[in-house]
């Protein structure tokens, strides 16, 4: 990136070019001066807007705050940032922490003759919390760690310039929103009382909270998750592809979509690209995956459902078995756990920071159990449930323990569940009809896939859609993409706010989503 | 893949295997048999179903058919795909041109004692087009070119099994819609009138249309700029993100959005992640991107508008000047194409086949020309334009051809149009409030990105939006937002399906967009 210099040049000020020295006076409007005038007045102040509408090209370098290492030393930087805190420690002297992409720097202004006037050190002080400054300065070393910022150099401050102020009380401060539970606990130990953000006004507020290093690390973390299952399947022959949102009547025949009418004719978004990802492979891609929101107006008020989510879809033709699709599921999601621990190791350790977690405990071949291997080991501990019906959250949970105890993993595929519980275009086990060739999977105990070999066969499609009471009028189109030759196919869909919330043990998907809606939240 | 194998296995035959023989002959239907009982008869036939639903996993191995070559010569071979044709040379002998995902293979049926019965070939003759078949043969190599097959070898066939019956009669044939104009008309002049399908039968029965060796490369030519879009800007710095799509109100303020009610609450489909992107740089993320749908409800039934596509989105902190996202869109672009013509040689060339294409000619480096250096260039050639107004489909066509002719490129920047004609969040010019800090980019003549500097001050954005009449407590959020600090920044935005047109030199978008949804058309 340009902005990152290991050795950068001279800088010329931005208020200090000798040909427009005395224009640039003028336009100025400086808030900070002292009582008489400082001759270094031109060193600080607020930016005026007209500076920043693009008026020219000079060719300076800044420099990016995690860039700023002990290489170094001495030399002249121009860094942008957010003053995250101000700290006057007199008259002469003031810190100010400088924050960029979570990232964070100490900076040092100290009264010294023709270098740092009283003026700017008060500026300095009069900073809010949050406003975009930009810093000039020379690299030093302390002798001590620094303990309140990520970088372990200073900055002697030479200029400071405001080029947005934010508004005085901000609704959550940073820092709060920062903070660990831990550190709650800890200081109320110690008579303390800090202040606890709750997640609504976090939502409220989220272009601020989004600021922690914690989310930072967290969407960083959701973006290298979505590269990853790129990668893989890419590399595995399937092409991505974009399938409709709007759809016409109601999709998947069923339950809560949210319906608008589209130029006169009655329509709904899409509860999941199931239908078109199956006419992709119908239209010979053989294997396809999508990556796109799916639409569910469902009233869930839990912490794992939300109206709006991102989707990870994946169909592809098999052979023979629904294990081929498995085998995908297991290979994608080893591959995706090794890599997030290789490559995000200090977003990571910046989640764990503020929520603490466990790493992911996964075996290097993912354990396969039928469904009633599962209903067996509840069984055994005591547990009986339907051995037609499904798991509920609770059994889940259970079943989580019970295979980590006895396997070592927590993350796991749960296969030929009941036909009963199933979607109408899974396909039913060959051997038995009251079973089907499906499978969900599990992460620490909750349900984070689901998949199946699909019916490509139009009259058993539309019988099975008629047996779960579907109208099969609606679904005309759909049933009729496999009367033009059909492969055998499978494939599953999976949540990728699910996927960063699970692997990063966190309790709330809308921790892990930009912008959640729930059923009361469609803002901001 | 596993399917593709240099050196097949000895293959066990689905209906073959000692331990069960009987009784597969007794659960199979087969249609095909001579007049006196077949002792090959279990060498062909139909599948049953329950065959087909996971019942075992047998370990065979499929070669596809993109991988046959004369390497193979003498190898027996397992093979999936569709029978494209079937020509009966007569009754002992019959040629199947098999297909998969575009790539065909001349398969052979020659009577032949305990090999090739009477019956098979009959079987074959009967197989009704696009159906699915499994073919076990040895390869072999012919002493003259084949024809009408994309791979240089026949298979020798041995077993034929059809796994999935197409309807006799297709709606449309491949043959007929992967044919080009230019063979029409050659065929025209000799007298003969040959099929043309048009573009909504195709797009009624797309998941036959898109079988055509040019539709399969459209789409993975599209694939691929999304992947190259995505790389590139990751390897900047970008992080990847997904913004909502329902969004309370309307999104940016006005024209033609699909309104539908969320929970009780008024809501619409998000024109654009504008705000929400925006809102991701003022939480700190610096440089973000995102590939997802976008909506318009607007009633244009041109070549290049529908009402839903894929938006590929970029917004970034700016240091000084808008001239940084130009960088950011010349460097993208340059290496997006220059990809694309290695990446995707053998696609490009299949998509000119049936619409054949001059490739886009661009620069090393892309030019840039002001909104008024193109008013200039039009006034030159006659044509006058309000010079304070936007460009018309019309005189976009012109200016692209004055361009190419100067400067001999069909990819350039227009910037530093008029404020009048932009989006009210577009930052005016410090030096001329008529003009604004943006740009539109043409291809071939056409536009296909807009982007912008944006206005990062809550008070200038908040008169702007009064004056280009748009109700400000709609807004408010998306205004709040910067209220606490906000960077410079300035983006884009693109549409996936208009590049692939456009660098492909194609006439109508629904071509390059898998399910299209215009005005009148919400299925399949």
């Amino acid at each position: 990136m340009a902005t990152e210099a290991q050795t950068p040049p001279h800088l010329t000020p931005l208020q200090l070019k000798d040909e427009d020295n005395k224009e640039a006076d003028k336009q100025r409007k400086l808030t900070a001066s002292g009582p008489s005038p400082d001759p270094l007045a031109a060193n600080y102040g607020e930016v005026p807007l007209e500076e920043l509408q693009s008026k020219e090209v000079t060719g300076r370098i800044w420099t990016e705050v995690r860039a700023l290492t002990e290489e170094l030393k001495d030399q002249k930087v121009l860094v942008r940032g957010r003053a995250q805190t101000v700290r006057a420690v007199s008259k002469k002297m003031a810190f100010l922490v400088l924050r960029e992409k979570g990232s964070t720097v100490q900076c040092v202004l100290l009264v010294a003759p023709d270098l740092v006037s009283l003026g700017m050190v008060k500026f300095a002080n009069g900073l809010s919390r949050e406003s975009y400054v930009d810093v000039e300065g020379t690299v030093s070393v302390p002798s001590s760690p620094i303990k309140g910022a990520s970088q372990q150099v200073e900055i002697q401050v030479r200029k400071l310039y405001c080029i947005s102020k934010a508004v005085p009380t901000l609704p959550i401060n940073i820092e709060d929103a920062a903070r660990s539970e831990v550190e709650i606990d800890k200081a109320l130990q110690a008579g303390e009382q800090l202040v606890r953000v709750n997640q609504d006004t976090r939502l409220n507020f989220r272009v601020l909270d989004l600021r922690t290093p914690c989310n930072q690390a967290i969407f960083r973390v959701q973006c290298q998750v979505e590269s990853i299952f790129r990668q893989f399947l890419l590399s595995e022959g399937f092409v991505g592809i974009h399938t409709p949102k709007l759809i016409a009547g109601s999709s998947e025949g069923g339950s809560a979509v949210f319906r608008l009418e589209y130029k006169g004719q009655p329509a709904c978004l899409a509860q999941s690209p199931q239908l078109h990802k199956q006419m992709a492979i119908c239209g010979d891609f053989g294997r396809v995956f999508e990556v796109g929101p799916v639409f569910r107006a469902e009233d869930s008020f839990t912490h794992k459902h939300l109206c709006e989510f991102t989707g990870l879809d994946v169909e592809m033709e098999i052979k023979e078995h629904y294990s081929e699709v498995m085998d995908i599921v297991d290979r994608l999601f080893v591959a995706l756990f090794d890599s997030l621990n290789k490559r995000c190791q200090k977003d990571l350790e910046a989640i764990g920071k503020q929520y603490p977690f466990q790493h992911l405990k996964y075996l290097r071949e993912t354990l396969r159990l039928t469904f009633q291997e599962g209903v067996e080991l509840l069984k055994e501990d005591g547990i009986e449930i339907d051995p037609l019906g499904d798991l509920n959250t609770e059994s889940e949970k259970k079943l989580g323990k019970l295979v980590l105890e006895k396997y070592g993993t927590e993350f796991y595929i749960l296969h030929r569940y009941p036909l009963a519980v199933r979607p109408f275009y899974n396909m039913p086990c060959s051997d038995d009809q009251t079973y089907s060739n499906s499978f969900d999977v599990f992460m620490r105990g909750e349900e984070i896939i689901s998949g199946a070999q699909r019916i490509h066969e139009p009259d058993l499609l539309t019988t099975r859609a008629i047996a779960c009471g579907i109208d099969v009028k609606m679904i005309s189109t759909y049933v009729d993409s496999f009367r033009y030759g059909a492969p055998p196919h499978g494939g599953f869909g999976v949540g990728l706010e699910r996927v960063v919330m699970l692997f990063c043990g966190l309790n709330n998907i809308r921790k892990t989503t930009l912008f959640p809606r729930d059923p009361i939240r469609i803002a901001p």
